[in-house]
């Protein structure tokens, strides 16, 4: 390229991109001491969005992680609250071990279930994952609704799931349906308050799939 | 549900809780004027972020909402730099101008052409793209290399985008590329500094779509 000039790495590829930006990371977060196994999910929130206030927003349940690696490891299946996560994920990783992300968001009998029962698409959807007969992890990044009957729906026994990713983003209900959560016994990673969103329920996805890929040469 | 009495707004539908975060927005941001026509693309981006950074942010070339509805109703398609991008977009209201969303980055030519020229897929991608014979929106949420790539072909006479949506995001020449995109005379919206992403992306191009769509009518 001819700009050259005006950028901090010249003829970068990805990769190069990736693991400088996490070194930039590293160095802004100084002294900041993070829990070692949280470290990789909390950099690469922060990477996805370049806001700091992830370190402080992520909620993590005791042993969070080491759950969520050993329900990938077993095939678990991610499902998601919008297409936007799912093309987001690295899919190829997650095959790896059998598991697959699936989003019901756009099928036809969860819109006809959500008009029916004047419900979201997200509730509906919710619903549909319950009856798989699969381990799921949960990546909310939308709909306060979806992970409020995820709660409903643990509550009545009705679905056990391996993880909930709670991150869903705005104004209304988000802050709720996150403490929601929060207050179950099952695992979860949340970003408390109103930020999240789909990319960073992908980021999280993600930053567990590659903790499983890199092992002890992580470049976190 | 059983538990509105933790939540803002009960028994809500997603129109509903889009329009009260918009109100939630407009009274947070309280005496602070937005120019009318760049209002909706503000808001839109705050409340896909939950983050009022975007406010200051955010930054456009003159005459640019004017110039992107002008390309939109002409049935200008909108290449992205990521699947996730393509996602987001509401491909539906789109389509109504005979518009498409294309993103070429999983293409195996793009792929190829990045492997023999040792660069990334991104700027692959962006060649590929500058070959279409449309009006051309670009809407880049993650590669600065496509964003620097993209300042080269226009330089260069090889493509004339309608519009340039400069979101990446990230710590590696993000923050450069952006303002090299500022730099020339095609109609840009840029998020200044390291902030960006798939999302913001997306909801600019869907901002843009919904002007369209509710005219007067239009919640924010």
């Amino acid at each position: 390229m001819k700009y050259e000039k005006y950028l901090e790495l010249e003829n970068v590829l990805p990769a190069d991109i990736e693991r400088r930006s996490f070194e930039i990371i590293s160095e802004e977060l100084g002294n900041v001491s993070l829990e070692k196994s949280l470290e990789p999910v909390i950099k690469r929130v922060i990477h996805t969005t370049a806001d700091f206030d992830y370190l402080d927003n992520l909620c993590f349940s005791p042993d969070v992680i080491e759950k969520a690696l050993e329900a990938i490891t077993q095939g678990a299946c991610i499902v998601t609250d919008t297409q936007m996560i799912k093309s987001g994920i690295n899919k190829k990783e997650l095959a790896k071990y059998g598991g697959e992300v699936v989003c019901f968001m756009s099928d036809e009998d969860v819109a006809e279930t959500a008009r029916i029962t004047g419900t979201t698409r997200a509730v509906a959807s919710m619903d549909k994952a319950s009856k798989l007969d699969k381990k799921i992890i949960f990546a909310v990044g939308n709909a306060p609704t979806a992970l409020i009957r995820l709660y409903e729906l643990i509550k009545e026994e009705k679905v056990k799931p391996e993880l909930v990713i709670g991150v869903p983003v705005g104004f209304v209900n988000v802050v709720q349906s996150k403490e929601l959560i929060m207050k179950g016994d099952t695992p979860y990673i949340v970003s408390r308050g109103r930020k999240g969103g789909s990319n960073v329920a992908a980021a999280i996805c993600n930053a567990l799939l590659y903790i499983l890929r890199d092992g002890e040469n992580q470049i976190n």
